[in-house]
């Protein structure tokens, strides 16, 4: 099938370069990874590759994550090859947000041999009152087409990427990621327009690549399928970390959808588990045919439930020394759990020796948690998440003790959770009990504030966790016990706070002064 | 003299891109600057730029600043134009810490018109494990040649890039940013050796870049002329921002020193106000020409000192109305100024509007400063500086007063002080009185830490406006009024610290691990 008339196009998402890369052991999967998605597309003698987003993990990629991106991209997407497919649509509204408004393999500076088409992720998304992203370091130096850039924040026009190669017409379009409500809201008001070519609309294969949520997370907290024109066939969805890579078809709408998942598993979570993919895409006239290709270089990740009330014969809560039996038992498990990824590793020399393991434990029915870390600690040579192998759930009883800040932020800081999804988790977590009074509006404001201009990533995190430490250490000099009496406390303090302000040398006014003197 | 046999190279040096970016009215100034050098080493078909260093003036530029350079770069730098000259070192050696270890203009993929060599300053020096900075990023996307790097920090070998064109031959050395203690110890102990080619030494052009202290700031606190070789033809000096590119001879070791200065006043000294200007450098054989080129897109800076006792026939502390009478004669001169800055703009279109204006005002002698900022205020329409027009020194009285934090702070802020000066100086002034006190050894020893590694470059900014703050909420509310309150004071607030901390949830021990968690 790999004749003149035939597009192969490689397809991948969500590499999210970067990724814990100061972890001893995992700091260099991200890289090596990416490294694995390019080589196999200089084998594979691709035409292009095509990014759903999330190239990068954080919005301000390190000075290493640049330096490696751009060094990889040199390496196996510039040289002789010749290009084989030509651009029929205006590359100025195409790539209108760029200085240098054209696909970079017809730059006349540029020997490009394998183009890379990406639209921006949630991760890397634009911000600051230049709008610019990590993908536009890469698309100003050449080495990356950033696609898919919407102009206003009402109304969304796609004007397709129009690619031929022989006989075969190839439409490419793209969403950068939007918050999933605005989209959302944009559907239903008709405030979202896929452009067509005015002639021979059903010779082309149309191909869209978007970056939000599939699953639904909220009434409008996803883009559902059927919300997309029935005219495409071919939908690539990225975000989702799950590799879901057979197409699947959508039967309302009549196209395809492929979901190829993230090359890195972020979080220790089920989806993540999934074996990961990159796929082959070919595009003959409006025939297409995807070729799933595992990636070597994935870290192992095995997951497990167990439910301890699912097994009275094993232990009951009443048994003498059950917590020992409990932890034997976990620690048969795991061991089994490593065994398995050892025989699976065998033949596969670029997989890292070490895999990601987890057993998540629902200890609930009056069973006891034992030392999740030192138990974790155990498999530390074995394993590549010697901090967290074991994580107790409790499935019925959540909530009735109040928040576990400690528990919270270690949880974030072990796992690698997103600042977003930490914030989420407290604000949900916290509501019931202490309704935010440990934090100032001011200090969360400013926080928050510092988060969104993605300037300072760890600004909400260092905030918690200068309040809790600080509210810690007050109610303990003050040996505060009961519920009642930590509201209290916190009321005070924050009249207190007032207080200070209002009787001290800076008036408010002076510190929003001062506030601008150090914005 | 423009023959195949002459050189004709571009010198700048501390460009600081993205100096003041933020600022409503300068912050454009360093990317049209780097513009109008680009486009005059184009415009004079000139074979190479050397630049001496603090290309940026962050460590870890801005996005928008990375982006604008990439461009300006990919703009100017990259066509059709042949290059006449070939390199004749071996370019591994020379560019051994590149992935891609050669000359951009040879790289076949690249085409390369104006290739830029570069050696880092203090501000852009490479940090972190990988020992990255801002121009690898540069060269990792083929757009600039880092030369001048030490794999060693014991041991200087300087293998010069050798270039030939026509019949001209060209040692090109360098040595990037090191601190000036450290390179002064090495020079003193024999450990910095430049490499010679073997044959034809006579024949060799040999042209030096360096970016160091070159007036004397302490006994070991800059480079003397004499410590380089002699066999030197001309050195190109970086990091002093006042313009003397004149070549001055050294007689001692016979060789030639232009200092090309900044391009942009990263501050409202006197060294700054002279004319800014970049070289064209000419080599044919061993003979050289040094070409001055005015700046003209540079913002003009006018500065003039007023001492106060040195007109008794103007005003003396005793008469009624005085300080009526100095601000009045301030404001005319700063009218004057500014009215000679508009004489002097006129006719040339690419000058900015608003010039930076300064009066340091030695007010020593009973007289008493007027209110800075409000009359600065007033030429907000005309000036670029609205906020510091007139600056107050006390020539005789310096430091009897105790730290003027808000001033020492505000300072900063507004004339763009670099943090370590900052800290310094706070070090410096703050000695005397109050002895550290105000700052936990903990917080400062992390606050440097943050700032050693580059990540945090508002650590020690953020923690001293945060200690400040705290102090001065405190010493407000319990009215403590004498300088010997003070001290007692902060002597109990900081005892109250560690016996909370003694006290405390958290012993140091798991302080120290909650560190360990979030470092």
């Amino acid at each position: 099938m790999d004749d003149e008339d035939t597009f192969k196009i490689l397809i991948a998402t969500d590499i999210h370069l970067g990724y814990l890369e100061k972890d001893a052991v995992r700091g260099n999967d991200t890289f090596n990874t990416f490294d694995e998605i390019l080589k196999c597309a200089k084998q594979n003698q691709v035409d292009f590759i095509l990014l759903g987003g999330d190239l990068f993990h954080e919005n301000k990629p390190s000075r290493r994550c640049l330096h490696s991106c751009i060094s990889l991209l040199r390496k196996y997407c510039m040289g002789d090859t010749p290009i084989l497919f030509d651009v029929l649509s205006d590359q100025a509204v195409n790539f209108s947000n760029s200085k240098f408004p054209w696909v970079n393999y017809q730059d006349e500076n540029l020997n490009i041999s394998i183009p890379v088409f990406s639209v921006h992720g949630n991760h890397d998304d634009p911000t600051g009152a230049d709008g610019l992203c990590a993908l536009d370091l890469l698309s100003s130096a050449g080495l990356v087409n950033h696609f898919g850039r919407s102009q206003s924040v009402e109304r969304i026009e796609i004007s397709p990427v129009l690619l031929q190669k022989g006989s075969t017409k190839l439409a490419l379009y793209g969403i950068g990621s939007i918050p999933d409500e605005r989209l959302y809201r944009m559907f239903v008001n008709n405030q979202v327009t896929m452009l067509r070519p005015k002639e021979d609309q059903d010779q082309w294969f149309n191909l869209f690549t978007i970056h939000q949520n599939r699953s639904k997370h909220g009434a409008t907290n996803y883009i559902p399928e059927q919300f997309l024109d029935d005219f495409l066939d071919l939908v690539v969805w990225g975000h989702e970390h799950e590799c879901l890579i057979n197409p699947s078809r959508n039967e309302q709408r009549l196209f395809y959808v492929t979901q190829p998942g993230s090359s890195v598993a972020t979080s220790l979570s089920p989806g993540e588990a999934v074996k990961k993919h990159i796929g082959l895409l070919r595009v003959k006239g409006r025939k297409m045919n995807l070729q799933k290709i595992p990636l070597h270089t994935v870290r192992q990740f095995f997951i497990q439930d167990l439910v301890l009330s699912e097994h009275p014969d094993l232990f009951n809560p009443d048994m003498p020394k059950v917590n020992q039996r409990v932890e034997a038992f976990c620690q048969e498990k795991v061991e089994a759990m490593i065994e398995e990824a050892e025989r699976d590793r065998l033949g596969n020399p670029l997989t890292p020796e070490k895999p990601l393991i987890r057993l998540r434990v629902d200890y609930s029915g009056g069973f006891e948690a034992f030392n999740a870390t030192r138990f974790s600690q155990k498999f530390v040579e074995q394993v590549a998440n010697p901090k967290d192998v074991v994580h107790f759930i409790r499935q019925k009883d959540v909530g009735e003790e109040g928040v576990d800040f400690g528990q919270l932020l270690s949880h974030s800081s072990t796992e690698g959770l997103r600042v977003e999804d930490l914030v989420k988790e407290y604000f949900l977590t916290a509501e019931k009990t202490v309704q935010l009074s440990l934090l100032t509006e001011q200090g969360m404001g400013k926080a928050v504030q510092e988060y969104v201009d993605k300037e300072e990533k760890d600004a909400i995190e260092e905030l918690i966790r200068y309040q809790l430490e600080k509210t810690q250490r007050h109610l303990q000099q003050r040996g505060v016990l009961t519920e009642e009496e930590i509201d209290q406390e916190v009321q005070r303090m924050e009249r207190g706070g007032r207080h200070l302000q209002q009787r001290g040398v800076l008036t408010e006014e002076e510190i929003d002064h001062e506030g601008e003197r150090w914005g």
